[in-house]
């Protein structure tokens, strides 16, 4: 109670601070979002300004702040978490998401008057969407301030950029030099006629320069910037961070490094007239702002760096597979504790898996950390797409649900992700229908045969369909790409319900993982992650199919076999037979002969 | 070949007076599309200039004039064609569609040097496609004029603009007075932050003002345009077209008519500074330009009164079910003819079905007309997509093949569009197998459920899935939408591999049409036309089906039963059933006995 009560406190004096400094420069509303300047899904400490000001520690929102009013809006994962975080801080809550919620952009206009000025910090904000609240604001006759950013003197003990050092990537996980790909990266520019590109993503940067940092979580990568030309290539990178084996590596390579906060400098100082490639979504305001103002923009939607990044080479696909090999040897360890655990009546929570996961991915070759917060839900917890076990909510695994697992690590040669839903006992025939319209959704995909330029919104039906006659759905995406070493998220493509231009190429890593959630019941997932491969050439052209990469049993207890299909079937018992042939070897006695009953054929 | 010498000559003498005018004006390159100024599917003869200029009489091309060259650019469908029609006329022919041909526009941009002019006819281009000519020669430094149309001094016996009379279609067909209609397209307009809107796009115009005429081939519409605002309602229309009747109905419903040349004197006399809705792809450039200097132009992609239109009332939907009971009878006549003629001997041409089934269509009570030119194609014509039997290509239907007959009629009480393939004889294995592949995407298309929001491009790939597996594929739309006593081809929406954004509504009629073509072997489409209907509302939100409006057998003889699920077999059975009994009170004793055996169940 007494940290609460500070807490509160604090968030008062902050706001009223803040407001003191926007009083004096004249800006009547600020907006204060939870992104940094390398538009990255997950914020070091020292950009966690909506964090510091608002107490609210969930990881998706946005504070504005008037002369006399505070919002926070954020969306149904966090309403609950939001409403205690934010008891007594006098922020209000907004629930994005409801048809009575306004946006905080149309609330902004609905409290200022003509003239009156919005402050944001541009650094912080992707190009593309400071655009489009300049756009709005300016059609509602309000003005715009996109530098400001009074925080570093409003922050007591603000977090430094962190200083963590950084390694090599060794060629023989990368596949390809850092030369081999700059010169692929400086192709893609001529060929949008462009003289050179600004990177900012992190894992685009650590990609390009065969290099991997510390500095975000579950990201192994480091704050960075760079500059891609004909003339020369540099690395903007706090020099603390360089290990001699890095320099010596990217001097050979024929990088220049320059100090991370440089990059303001370097890009003012970019001849007036240099054609520059940008992607407006993936460079922040700031930078973006100093090149259009002399420079000439040759805008993409996917920076061609992102497609090259996707497409993975043959030694990349080489190190996921052992990856693979790996995460299914642990998977399959932890799927024996629980059912050993569950046979001996031993009390096992939540937290429990999350932890002996962990220790089991820990204890593989080349691992590295986590891919992502696992999420581990017994029965409701399930239903919670986002859940996070913690000491407060960390439930004890009986012997009558389901228990969805959603889990990841990172290996130096390969970055996994995967989702099971099993049952710890005895299930109702309902929890088998459901279980078995995700799996269909699974499968119909995995399945799938396309023609080149195929993109994921044409295919995401095949996940769906079983749901949906069922008058079913899942309201996240079906599929996700996948890095190598990198972000457990990554682009360009996806299988999703909304469009995305991005055809599935062969040599992308894609997730297959439909789902359904059911408030207050159970939830279902089942995740594997899948290779675009080239299936054949005919007179229509060539067609692509999807090889399964990841390597774990799905559960068959959970099966209602009358709703699938002899083909479902024949997929299933193909693919568990791959699982133990590729796991058994691995495994000691006991855990192989356990395997072996839960890859069993089921019959058609 | 007499009158061929004539053509020749004639083509020869066109593109010399053309030249003479353009060197005059000083535009060295003259662009000549199909298009007229409402950007229908099919021009009236007045505005076939292309056709006129060159002789290439196919639907599709574009027509460029240079000082010392000629090219007309025109895809697969014309390649033969346009090569025998352009011989000795001094037109060379670019195939589009082949990686090696240019673009008209880049074509242009090659010959032409910095600062020369290109001249279009902006009355007959989309503003849209316009927009774009403009902005792709400014960028290569050319001008581009836009009101470049010396045709009428140029062109001997120019066609005049159609004079035909117009009629008032019933409210017991339209379901709406013009009067509620026309509040349906302000409100929207009003929505849009409008003022008014013009429109162009004939189809949408006749559904409005319900009013139907003979101007355009297979599209019962009128040559007008149309002003929508508070103010006034304006109904732009030669006065000769209109009868008393109508003069009547327009007056009773406060639409206030001008001639149809005023338009643009209209459209010049808008107050500045008035917001005007428009739809670029929908509007042709001269009226667009003609705002865009004054007004405050709001675009959308899809005009509200396209989208009002595709949602059919109850009584056009009680319309088509009863124009579908007609032309399942006038189908199920053709096929026992087929039958009868197949097993008696008789030599059965293309030309004779089309032929019959017109007679067969036009017996049907509220007959008007067919709605698109027949495809009868028997064999390796059946693989030509676009195929039009002509005298000398009319094939005799042997005993040993399949017959494609892709057809459709206008009924004052609805526009139908169906297609079938059957055997007449003894099939391959391959065939049946091709056959059913295509029947498995039709039907997995037809059962489809799907949540409100579902767009086209996420349900194609049910209708592809099988053929996609077997390195098959069709290269056109699964879908389009379907008027009432209306165009045959409408919009917004569509089911196809592209991206339209707008979802698929209840009332909305689309065709389910997958096929395959095997140049010089057969080719087969199934297509029906459905009816999206709401389906349930679960927790998830709204689910929508399809409901098959059309009434017709689909030839069990060429299934091969092993390929079809258990469910796809169900749904074939009780299609069948209902086709049987909707039919089956319209028909002769004889003709039930047969079509009992065309609809008798297949075993699972």
């Amino acid at each position: 109670m007494l940290r609460k009560n500070i807490n509160i406190q604090s968030v008062e004096v902050k706001t009223d601070n803040l407001r003191k400094v926007m009083q004096s420069a004249g800006i009547q509303a600020c907006i204060i979002p939870t992104t940094d300047p390398h538009i990255g899904e997950y914020t070091p400490d020292r950009w966690k300004t909506r964090e510091w000001i608002s107490g609210f520690t969930g990881s998706a929102g946005t504070v504005v702040i008037t002369k006399d009013k505070a919002g926070l809006w954020t969306d149904s994962r966090y309403f609950l978490q939001a409403e205690e975080q934010l008891n007594g801080s006098g922020i209000d809550l907004f629930k994005t998401g409801l048809t009575e919620t306004p946006s905080f952009s149309e609330w902004i206009a609905s409290k200022l008057s003509t003239g009156d000025c919005v402050g944001i910090e541009g650094e912080v904000y992707a190009a593309s969407e400071a655009k489009s609240l300049i756009e709005f604001f300016s059609g509602k006759d309000l003005k715009v301030r996109t530098d400001f950013a009074p925080y570093d003197s409003l922050w007591e003990n603000r977090p430094e950029i962190p200083a963590n050092s950084v390694f090599v990537l060794p060629e023989r996980f990368a596949g390809k030099s850092c030369r081999e790909k700059i010169e692929e990266v400086l192709a893609e520019v001529k060929k949008n006629q462009a003289d050179l590109t600004v990177l900012a993503a992190l894992d685009v940067i650590a990609w390009l320069f065969n290099i991997r940092g510390n500095d975000v979580e579950y990201n192994p990568v480091c704050l960075s910037y760079a500059v891609v030309s004909e003339k020369e290539t540099v690395l903007f990178i706090s020099p603390e961070k360089l290990t001699p084996e890095v320099s010596e590596y990217l001097h050979r390579q024929s990088v220049v490094t320059a100090d991370y906060e440089k990059i303001t400098d370097y890009v003012q100082r970019i001849p007036a007239g240099t054609k520059v490639l940008t992607t407006p979504s993936k460079i922040n305001y700031k930078l973006y702002s100093i090149l259009s103002e002399k420079c000439e923009i040759k805008e993409t939607t996917v920076h061609p760096a992102d497609s090259l990044k996707s497409i993975k080479n043959a030694t990349e696909i080489e190190g996921i597979r052992n990856a693979m090999l790996k995460d299914g040897v642990a998977m399959v360890k932890l799927l024996i504790d629980l059912e050993k655990g569950i046979e001996n009546n031993e009390t096992i929570t939540e937290l429990d898996v999350e932890e002996k996961l962990q220790k089991y991915h820990s204890e593989q070759e080349f691992y590295f950390g986590e891919s992502f917060h696992p999420i581990v839900g017994y029965g409701t917890h399930g239903a919670i797409v986002h859940y996070e076990a913690a000491p407060e909510s960390n439930a004890v695994i009986q012997k009558d649900g389901v228990l969805l697992i959603d889990t990841g690590a990172q290996y130096f040669d390969g970055t996994t992700d995967i989702t099971r839903t099993i049952s710890t006992g005895e299930v109702s025939e309902t929890i088998k229908r459901d279980y078995t319209h995700v799996l269909k959704g699974h499968i119909q995909l995995a399945s799938a045969v396309f023609p080149a330029g195929t993109v994921g919104m044409q295919l995401d039906v095949l996940a769906r369909r079983a749901l949906w006659k069922a008058g079913q759905n899942f309201l996240h995406g079906t599929g996700h790409g996948v890095g190598c070493f990198l972000n457990v998220h990554e682009g360009p493509q996806s299988i999703r319900m909304n469009y995305n231009p991005t055809p599935l190429e062969p040599g992308m890593i894609t997730s297959d993982e439909p789902g359904l959630y059911l408030a207050g019941k159970y939830g279902v997932r089942i995740e594997n992650l899948l290779l675009t491969v080239k299936e054949k050439t005919t007179n229509f052209g060539d067609f692509y199919a999807f090889e399964t990469l990841t390597l774990c049993p799905i559960d068959t207890c959970l099966i209602d076999r009358s709703l699938l299909s002899p083909e479902e079937i024949d997929w299933l018992n193909a693919y568990h037979q791959k699982v133990y042939d590729r796991l058994a070897p691995l495994l000691s006695k006991e855990e192989k002969d356990r395997l072996k009953k839960r890859t069993s054929p089921i019959d058609r």
